[in-house]
């Protein structure tokens, strides 16, 4: 996920050298206190540090960025921006964990995952992924819920100790317990809906996308440097509720991306959400038309081949779903765009323009 | 784990409709929090409610007894101890379903555990639990790991809240964060210890049942107890070593109910860890001994024979593994007494009372 490029970034909002020193700073402080336990969780920790460190930092990045800013003495929480702006990372990391975990997947973006390195580390010279020995998965995946839940620890340890005065500690704690909610409730729907333990409706299908992500990546991010930065309790929201848009934007453009977009620029495997039978507002919009009987006898085959994935294509461009999904992702990038025109009476025109440029990076995003 | 039972706790130690009281609300501010993820959801948390409420309390009755005793102004942090005890609760159950999802298990204690009544209510009509649908287990498992996750954030929030003084609440973070690590590693150690991928030692087994079980079951009661009583840190580590050791001698009797006990006290299935190939510590210095080829012929298998069983039993007594695991639990119960004896300079006669009458409770366990 790249939203901010450090080419793109406003000058002075490439944070990535202090991100990764407190990174490591905090790597260093958990490692210490783990090296009690022996050489093999020594040596998780190493994989979980090591599978961390490729990040994108998206999250940490915009925190840091709304928070200089927002604040007017910008040195005050300087250094406790910098903490949470970490905390969204390890969160981030234990939620990607947990989620492949759930799903049984050993890659993310193409190359061995966490649970991968686990699973490879267990027995080099037989590692298979594709048939592996249950046992040495079952390993790879007990590592994955036990160092999830050992960053979620460390996620909430780092909001817990933030040194603030007790009213504005708790709307941290506010937030982050409502993150929580929102990302578990999330994958929960998301689990559910794939597994048809929840039917399927238009509702259900971008309110999980928008809770399993869009609230820690964006709402996230955004509240806590308003929070830090002093803003008062309304302006966090409205912040926030910019935070809701975008994430909604970032999702709906996902579903778009990986069903219209070009495979090369996405990385993804092209068709893959087709094949996988995936609940996205794309096809939850086809399923009450005409056309979805014709797009039903493919949608969802293990085996679609991509003669008939482009089939299942123009339908979905003939049925008009196409249109109204680029027509969705056009209406939340312009309100985030107003809500954002309509913060000037409180925040500097610095603060616009940041969030404006954060619109406009999505909204050219082709990947 | 019956510890203090209501009949042989102290007059005034009986803390459950407190405790009651205070999870019903934690709940229901919970459940209220999470209305508007949908049915399907608040369904799912009602059912973790529910087999939570079966538990014994042990750990925030002890926390509570402990609190009262030391405390010289009760009323000061009641409210706090009360909250701790209740986030002693969650975290137990967070860590059990989490254990279970790890371990495969369905059942706790003869009855259905959460994932085994979420696996139920999937497909009431269909439900088996020998072989159950595999996307039924999957949906139900992952309910696991997104319950144990929410719990784990509920027990940090509870801990971070604490309107304390910067400098006590820092006390109260850092015995979370080494509960956390204890108990993460213990289950990393146990999980590698069953399927091969850490190799037995008398040491790591040991040392596992005491960081998975021991640190939050005694040492985390008995220190928060400590620090919310306003005793110095000194005192803190002395109490938690108690703790540790009253952990400890826990674990070995477990370990020796369940290979030398009577099944019908202790409601386990005679002879489950001889045929798991549990590595307990009685099986550790049994494998040190001359006797073990002739243990080893059958320890681990599935099939065991009640005829077998005796024989491995007999075997274990012989090589002198029943005398070591007595002698081992009895030490730890002396080292206890003694450490609880040495406290007197700094708390009361009711104090030391109480903590002598909870290692006399572990003492005279038969089950």
């Amino acid at each position: 996920m790249t939203i901010t490029t450090e080419q793109s970034a406003p000058p002075g909002f490439d944070f990535n050298e202090e991100i990764y020193r407190e990174l490591n700073r905090t790597f260093a402080s958990l490692s210490a206190q783990c090296r009690k336990y022996g050489p093999e969780f020594s040596a998780c920790l190493d994989s979980a540090f090591q599978a961390l460190r490729g990040g994108k930092l998206v999250r940490p990045r915009m925190l840091l960025g709304t928070y200089h800013a927002m604040a007017s003495d910008k040195s005050n929480n300087q250094d406790n921006a910098l903490h949470i702006a970490v905390a969204t990372e390890l969160l981030h990391f234990s939620f990607l964990v947990h989620d492949d975990v759930i799903d049984g997947d050993l890659y993310r973006r193409g190359k061995l995952n966490f649970i991968g390195h686990i699973l490879q580390q267990r027995d080099p010279e037989n590692f298979s992924d594709t048939g592996p020995d249950p046992e040495h998965l079952h390993w790879a995946r007990s590592n994955g819920i036990l160092i999830g839940n050992l960053f979620l620890a460390a996620t909430h340890q780092i909001f817990a100790r933030l040194d603030l005065p007790h009213a504005q500690r708790l709307r941290m704690l506010d937030l982050l317990e409502h993150t929580m909610n929102d990302s578990v409730a999330g994958e929960f729907l998301d689990v559910g809906l794939s597994c048809k333990a929840i039917s399927p409706h238009m509702g259900t299908a971008l309110e999980m996308s928008r809770l399993k992500t869009a609230t820690y990546t964006f709402e996230l991010p955004l509240r806590a440097a308003a929070i830090l930065a002093g803003l008062p309790e309304e302006d966090e929201l409205r912040v926030g509720d910019i935070g809701k848009n975008l994430g909604t934007a970032y999702q709906l453009q996902d579903d778009y991306l990986s069903t219209f977009g070009q495979a090369a620029e996405h990385g993804k495997d092209s068709f893959s959400d087709l094949r996988e039978g995936k609940e996205t507002t794309i096809i939850n919009f086809a399923r009450d038309t005409d056309l979805w009987p014709e797009i039903a006898v493919d949608f969802g085959k293990n085996d679609l081949t991509t003669t008939q994935a482009e089939a299942i294509k123009r339908l979905l461009q003939d049925c008009g779903a196409e249109t109204f999904s680029r027509n969705m992702i056009q209406q939340h990038l312009d309100d985030c765009r107003e809500s954002i025109r309509a913060l000037s009476s409180s925040v500097s025109r610095d603060v616009i323009d940041m969030l404006l440029h954060q619109v406009d990076q999505l909204a050219s995003r082709r990947s």
